[in-house]
């Protein structure tokens, strides 16, 4: 296996780790628990499960993978705080979303060739992106998997000792 | 460039921006700000600092990139939970030693080739590593950006809105 090749496979692997943590989080949490929030007056956790889903599917088009699977959960989980849309999707909805919009994450990145990874990403034009060639796909997907863990580090702390 | 190089900048870039986010938290806070818990119960924000500390030391070892700077804040911030420990070092002694921490490990990691951040780490033998050559610098250094990212998440709720 070439040197470039086993970079961007370790690369994978890392991501998958911390969704598999998320994925076992978020599977074990009765709508109850959903509710709960992270810390007094913060975001509940069902908030966190419909705003990663949102990020993960906007991630589709930026690495441009294919279309987006869930747009309509931009506007209650990015767009919005937390309790502010009138209305969101049950749990249930969600968790199967979450792990839709995951699979689908992974087979697009699991096809990247290397090259492909250091491409540009969809938020940024080829003319800009020749001054800043730093703007990549891997550039895209280090920082979503940073995001995950950002927040499995606050979804970790309603779970009891 | 070449693609190996181009990922393996990209990578050392990610953790830059997470470590200067972490940078910025910590230095802007008081010794009694240190003292916040990040929710009721959990972790106080200055054993936080000494465990991302301690955890960035270590690293310097896993990754064979010198000698260790600090390994007497293994005991008081990785092996104990917080306030076990019967002493821990004042704030500015831990700020002090998380910037010096982090300076060598990036000093470290910026001279890695590609072919070197997938060589085995040093928690796994060479005969190991034949069968898991996942185990890698890059597996490991990928693993502690999200551990910084996943602590920054508990951090940043103990500031305000």
């Amino acid at each position: 296996m070439s040197v470039e090749v086993a970079l961007a496979q370790t690369v994978v692997a890392s991501w998958k780790l911390v969704a598999g943590r998320a994925d076992k989080l978020f599977n074990g949490l009765s709508d109850a628990e959903l509710e709960q929030e992270i810390a007094p007056g913060k975001n509940r956790l069902i908030y966190l499960l419909g705003h990663l889903t949102a990020a993960h599917d906007r991630t589709l088009a930026i690495l441009r993978l294919g279309e987006r699977l869930h747009p309509e959960l931009d506007e209650p989980f990015l767009k919005l705080p937390d309790r502010a849309a009138t209305e969101i999707p049950s749990g249930e909805t969600l968790k199967a979303a979450w792990l839709q919009v995951n699979a689908a994450l992974l087979a697009g990145v699991e096809k990247l060739t290397p090259a492909e990874w250091i491409e540009r990403h969809a938020d940024v034009s080829e003319e800009d992106f020749l001054k800043e060639p730093h703007r990549n796909r891997l550039a895209v997907f280090l920082s979503r998997t940073s995001h995950l863990s950002f927040h499995i580090g606050q979804i970790i702390l309603t779970l009891k000792k």
